[in-house]
């Protein structure tokens, strides 16, 4: 129905499966896109520029800050992290959907540039879950765990910000509950007045 | 993850292909359901008590009225049609989506009653489409289909006051984007506060 794509912001906690779940969506849904970050910091071993990270100089990335092209941004760890605008903006106009996936922070300077934005949280069944999650990548110790499972319970009270919420029961079930909120956020009215008015008008 | 159905209102010419579609949509999943109007009209041959109406007297309808358990009603040609309350309650707490096709009129005074009641607006793709589908029943004259088309781009207007616009290319695509509504509003945050809180309370 809608032309133009859907710009969704993502978010979860961490072990929520975000890269899974955005990874199967995108093997999926030819019309999905997740946008690629760019970054000041250095490109790590096996990583791709334009895949992994869009990587930049400093100097470029406050240009593009400067030209209000970023999206949103943020610097962490005297590096700075942010979405560029322009393929966002472009892969919209083609009428792909454009996933990005942010922090809640982040989130808030989307919605005060787009008003048509949508948002997602993926949340874990439940706090049990997410530490089996945690506890199987078998790379962290105790604390660590007990740190990021009382991390992940500040960030999913982030969840009723959003306007979606989807348990990550298994990889299908999320990407299918995906897959249904962006087909229909394309029916939905206000994405649909001119279709309604070119019916209506015979054209 | 909402447990409770969806009530949804469903509305759209004539010869939009309402009953087919629903037909569809129910067969696809057994957690919709239609609701049955009541009538006092006279059952016509052919039709089932509780399949194609509920067929009752003036009086048990007008009682039915005045101890507010009629979700909407009207009367057309001295009979009463509506949607008693009670079946859709009951299908609602057991989890299944109601649809209710119903006029605009009708999906007003829902809208009165429940606060979190969707709606959705099922269109021909053009009003060429409706005019062949029309002539393709080969029952009308020339003059009864123009006043037929007259009057659905009429009722095509009343498209945006509802939630949805479902356009109906094919029975297929029709069904698949009314049960994405129905999968997308189940995952609205409004819906699941419980199972967030559920979440971040270890229950």
């Amino acid at each position: 129905m809608s032309e133009k794509g859907i710009l969704v912001v993502f978010s979860g906690p961490s072990g929520s499966g975000k890269d899974t779940v955005l990874n199967e969506l995108v093997k999926a849904d030819s019309n999905v896109k997740v946008s690629v970050s760019m970054t000041t910091r250095e490109k790590r071993d096996g990583e791709i520029d334009g895949v992994h990270y869009y990587f930049v100089t400093r100097e470029y990335f406050e240009k593009k800050i400067s030209e209000n092209s970023m999206l949103e941004y943020a610097e962490y760890a005297k590096n700075y992290y942010g979405t560029p605008a322009e393929p966002v903006d472009e892969m919209l106009s083609q009428g792909k959907s454009v996933i990005l996936k942010i922090e809640v922070q982040g989130a808030e300077q989307i919605r005060n540039r787009y008003d048509d934005v949508i948002s997602i949280f993926l949340m874990p069944p439940s706090l049990r879950v997410l530490e089996q999650r945690l506890r199987g990548r078998g790379t962290e110790d105790e604390e660590t765990i007990q740190h990021r499972l009382f991390i992940a319970k500040e960030e999913i009270r982030k969840a009723y910000d959003y306007d979606y919420v989807v348990i990550n029961e298994s990889i299908e079930s999320a990407v299918a509950d995906i897959e249904a909120i962006l087909c229909a956020e394309k029916c939905k009215i206000e994405r649909n007045k001119k279709t309604v008015s070119e019916v209506i008008n015979n054209v």
